[in-house]
């Protein structure tokens, strides 16, 4: 096989550290960028890394310099820039090359695009990059998605740049198309479900009078056990800092609005088109949201809310993480399991959950279980059902359980930890109230039910009364 | 102005009964059927109403026989049938005719549909009806999009037709193109709310013990009170319905897994698209697909599950519902507001409030009190806020709290109550925790944070660590 000339357009922050990892990693890089000036400004921040890199003033100059075939890295926002720049150098790449989306597009449109540009004989990556600025440049959860071809000769870099778990790299050829893309934004949205549900642990705590730093400190132990995670981690470290200028905690100087990009709503609206509904992820995207709600300063004003404290022992709230984890993560591979379906992506959930083991936010001690989990085959396909999910459900679950109790009678606000919670009391019923809807929907529209006894009668008595 | 001649297409449950309203009224109407055996078979159900009823053997030739201007009422299955319809007949319609789509059809087409066929000359209404079948032949709610031409041609029929509440047609136009579609829309995500809560409220009394007659006949009791509604009254008739085969509550024998076509789960896509969260519905959405996933069975089974009795006075349960309801209106009517000012349809809330009041699945006492709230213009245009709201929020929330808490104590699921709550929980909080989660994004993705005494510092002091 020819060995590929590579090359990155897109010197911002996610870039830069992408390309210095690429470089650090023994392999020669062309880089350009919209604003030429940074070019040069990059490459002397590079340092000794320099040697391995090839400034050129703009993308078409990269492109006319590099010998075919070429894999150009594109790390540009979402959205329009993505169609603009390939639309500026279709015309200058030739047969075979490669073109590579690494920013967090929106999967309908990495289909779009594979299409078009494999009908032109040009091969397209969706490949989701997870892991901020430190993961890019020392090691980031790598999600691929396109042709076998196309990661055949994307793999070397690829498997070079991303973190090792035990060794392993957390990198690999998910499916074709919008796969990789697509799974990057289910990481995503379980990220969300993952923050709001410590953010709702921490209301609960500074509810009861404890002080910033031993929370911090609570959950500096949690990451020890077995939430060790990216996530409590640095929650510890945040909780624990001082500001400069007041000298008292340093979350309470920012301000109570939580912002969002995208892809927590991406994933929440493509669960729903597939029939999936991810209660956790929908209450953290709903929290985010009600956080800026123009209304909200009023409501605080006006409605007679209620705020005591919730004082639970650390234990049933680390309990109450452990089993609201599982279930983000079981109705988040439900998502993907779904999408598998629908778009005949055949996913390893297996590979998936191996790749988020190290270099991704939402890397933690459990996704190990979730893989080992799932390389044994749960029961239905489903995380939830796996015997060690099982067994940890049914230590962890009644911590949930009495840490949503207490902190709705206190008036603390916990959507995501009782959105996990709701599911699991609805799944563990073999009879609910399903029925007494199909009754009334029948009763309103005739549009009639099945019957336990498997009977013909698809009409209720109501109808003659 | 000339008098429209007027045509309905589509003699299935739903059109039938509004074919027979519109004759039942006065007007002449003529009618045909895709399978052309219909229409005779529908003219001699039509009675004494034949007279006003012209038949015709296909759609082409009942254009053809009517005198323009005509407005065609279509009432086919959302979707294809309706552009295929649509593609059939534009060739025979002339200038200022008007076609009707009355199904339920997803607003984004209907928008589309306005745009292709006003070029042509042509007037495109999106109508959205109310009220099953029995309103549609005795008076729906209709919730009308399009041209103001249009809406005036169609009106005398319409107000004739629909719903009366204290003498008020319960019609109107409330915007352009997709507006009365997008409505009906709302309505049903808020009917799929109020469901799901007052299921969840069944499934608590039958988990303390309570015969289904008797939980019946709260809700008869619940519907000479504040809480007097459609759905209220049916559910106590639902409950109280005898099996005629078992002898035993004729829901009891239903298979427990809730169908659903749609609307819900549009209501909540449209709404996070627009940036809104209404967790009473999207509770309500999940819950239904959580009744047919294919792995609760196994779930049920290997699942540690908990069933306790939750044992709760009808008055605190009663309460519970009216702040659910008063929150899930309160979110519906945001999902509106959104798309008014996204779409610039300058809906007019209390006069939406005003046409729900009657012949539609959702009227309820308490929306009258909405739309005098509307009336009155509530602080931040938000339904919650109005005085009138507030004070019987203060009333009803604590019974909301204690259900949610007993409920989900006892393992009896409450996803859509509790999803009232945490909105409640977190709106009423000057302060949340939106703070951390903006720490934690600074943190691994330098996306900063503005700071609450304004200063400039949009990073935390965590990077220097």
């Amino acid at each position: 096989m020819t060995r590929t000339s590579l090359g990155l357009y897109g010197l911002g922050t996610m870039g830069s550290a992408l390309a210095l990892n690429i470089a650090d990693n023994g392999h020669t890089l062309h880089v350009s960028n919209r604003s030429s000036s940074r070019v040069p400004e990059f490459l002397s921040e590079a340092g000794d890394l320099k040697g391995n890199l090839r400034g050129h003033d703009s993308l078409v100059t990269m492109i006319d310099a590099m010998n075919a075939p070429r894999t150009i890295i594109l790390m540009v926002p979402a959205g329009k820039p993505v169609d603009d720049t390939i639309d500026q150098i279709r015309r200058h790449l030739t047969g075979g090359d490669t073109i590579v989306d690494a920013g967090n597009a929106d999967f309908n449109d990495t289909r779009r695009r594979t299409k078009t540009l494999e009908a032109a004989g040009l091969n397209f990556i969706g490949m989701g990059v997870s892991g901020g600025e430190e993961g890019a440049r020392h090691g980031p959860s790598i999600m691929v998605g396109g042709s076998k071809a196309s990661w055949d000769r994307l793999r070397p870099v690829a498997e070079a740049i991303a973190a090792k778990h035990e060794g392993a790299p957390c990198a690999a050829h998910l499916g074709p198309d919008g796969a990789g893309h697509f799974v990057k934004t289910v990481h995503n949205g379980i990220e969300y479900a993952e923050m709001q549900m410590i953010a709702e642990i921490f209301g609960i705590e500074r509810s009861a009078g404890r002080p910033h730093s031993e929370i911090g400190r609570m959950f500096d132990r949690w990451n020890r056990g077995p939430l060790k995670s990216y996530l409590v981690e640095i929650t510890g470290t945040v909780l624990g800092a001082t500001d400069h200028l007041t000298g008292g905690p340093a979350v309470e100087e920012i301000v109570d609005k939580a912002g969002q990009k995208g892809t927590g709503r991406w994933t929440v609206i493509e669960a729903l088109k597939l029939g999936q509904s991810a209660s956790v992820i929908e209450a953290a995207v709903g929290a985010r949201g009600w956080s800026s709600d123009p209304a909200r300063p009023t409501a605080a004003q006006t409605l007679p809310g209620r705020s005591d404290a919730a004082d639970l022992p650390p234990e049933t709230l680390e309990a109450a993480l452990i089993a609201g984890r599982i279930v983000n993560h079981a109705q988040g591979f439900d998502i993907l399991a779904a999408a598998s379906k629908e778009f005949r992506w055949s996913l390893d959930m297996a590979t998936i959950a191996e790749i988020w083991r190290a270099g991704c936010i939402i890397r933690s001690a459990q996704l190990d279980t979730f893989a080992a989990a799932f390389r044994a085959g749960p029961p239905k396909g489903s995380l939830a059902l796996a015997p060690d999910m099982v067994a940890m459900l049914k230590q962890a679950v009644p911590g949930l359980r009495a840490t949503v109790a207490a902190a709705v009678t206190a008036g603390q606000p916990v959507p995501a930890l009782a959105g996990a919670l709701g599911w699991y009391d609805t799944m563990t019923k073999a009879r609910g109230t399903a029925a007494l809807i199909q009754a009334q929907r029948d009763y309103f529209g005739r549009h009639g039910f099945d019957r336990v006894d498997g009977t013909d009668d698809r009409h209720g008595p109501w109808w003659r009364d």
